[in-house]
């Protein structure tokens, strides 16, 4: 079968009128479908009220045991079970998860090499028969961005990640389309500019973006998890806005090989 | 197939020690079974960190908007999640739900009387068909006390009363036994002997009880529970605390017409 997985950005999840755009397109999707997501800013204003320190390294968090409880209550719970009743009363039946569900992703905790994360975990398995399983009964499988040791840890995952371990789980027996639905409308050639989206990138033009600081920052993981799901199995990967979940014309940023 | 349905209360949820042992045990029990909790003081105690009110109507807390954020942060997502963590660590293949996952449980808002209760729900109907799916599987449903009412809206509803709906929903296909685990060996004779369990509680024997006044405060709605079930098709139905998940011969209270 044909499975659309799309994995959507924080800044969609934060906003409520985003959010349901979002929901409204994702549901439209025919066939199997995956959704993953994280919670972005969300996490870090519960954390504020909370009075949890926000503890970084490198300007990436560490996750202290405080601050994967809170990650646990607002993927796994607040943000979770809202885009799964949101999908209901859309007539997607939905059902949330994490990777501990159905054991469906397990991890191990991040090697300490210069720093130590805390509880992020790196995957090493997804269970594809239990996905497929979810699939093949019309039932859509909404995985939030936290995954487990299978010995009763849980760990903060990064959601793209997530998004292509999935992909490339689901591609042993299937044809897989993978999108990245964030804010913008693809890869921008001019970060300044919203319509300068770069319509296709390959593993030539990947390198030359990057020696020419076009790609940089967070587009650097963003664009490794697409090229590693290609490299994978995966069928097809895009990055763009939700539009391009709407319309097979829309402008996005095509990812092959 | 004989399924065994156990909710767990708020006092055993609250404490990791007495949680683990509890997992133990109904990692243990043999064949189909479905796990329903609810978060107890977990929930009362992030909400005052918040810094959110507890508007309280004759003893009840009213669902407002924040509440209803902070019952599905903490019940469905930090408390259903280490379950589900700590299960699938006893080789048990849990997956967490609420009612609006595969749109299990169904409810309408409390009706407003002498009180609005906000957000709460009271069920309206449950899906055995997706629950004996999971149960066919292999899969374990832990089920939080939320649900929705398929346009969208989650609702704040009683663990107890989700533990019966689910028992009678299965019911109609299987041969079911109901558990409702707390800190106590049973229902008590006497509140202040922690021996003075009553073996069996009978209709007859229950009016006499609450006549006597020896039956009162929230062992009432819980007992409504029990014999609600019974009086719609559940087979067995037992009030006590982890041990009668481990011995047939425990202490507990049965319940029967």
């Amino acid at each position: 079968m044909k499975v659309t997985i799309v994995k959507i950005g924080g800044n969609l999840i934060e906003n409520q009128d985003t959010l349901q755009h979002f929901l409204d397109d994702f549901s439209a999707i025919q066939g199997p479908k995956v959704l993953i997501h994280g919670g972005g800013k969300l996490a870090t204003n519960l954390a504020e009220t909370m009075g949890i320190p926000v503890h970084m390294v490198d300007g990436r968090r560490i996750t202290d045991g405080e601050t994967l409880k809170v990650i646990t209550m607002v993927y796994g719970g607040l943000v979770n079970k809202s885009i799964v009743a949101g999908l209901q009363a859309r007539s997607c039946n939905a059902t949330g998860v994490s990777g501990a569900d159905l054991n469906l992703i397990t991890s191990v905790k991040r090697p300490v090499k210069t720093h130590d994360f805390g509880f992020v975990g790196d995957v090493t398995a997804v269970d594809e028969k239990m996905l497929t399983l979810l699939l093949e009964h019309e039932i859509t499988p909404v995985c939030c961005a936290i995954t487990h040791d299978g010995k009763g840890q849980l760990f903060n995952t990064n959601a793209d990640t997530i998004a292509t371990e999935i992909a490339v789980a689901l591609s042993k027996q299937n044809e897989t389309e993978l999108y990245y639905c964030f804010e913008k409308k693809g890869v921008l050639k001019n970060i300044n500019d919203e319509d300068s989206v770069i319509r296709t990138i390959d593993t030539e033009s990947y390198e030359e973006l990057k020696a020419a600081g076009i790609i940089a920052d967070g587009m650097l993981p963003k664009l490794h998890n697409c090229f590693d799901a290609l490299n994978r199995g995966v069928n097809k990967v895009y990055i763009g806005n939700i539009e391009m979940l709407r319309s097979k014309e829309s402008i996005k940023t095509t990812i092959t090989l």
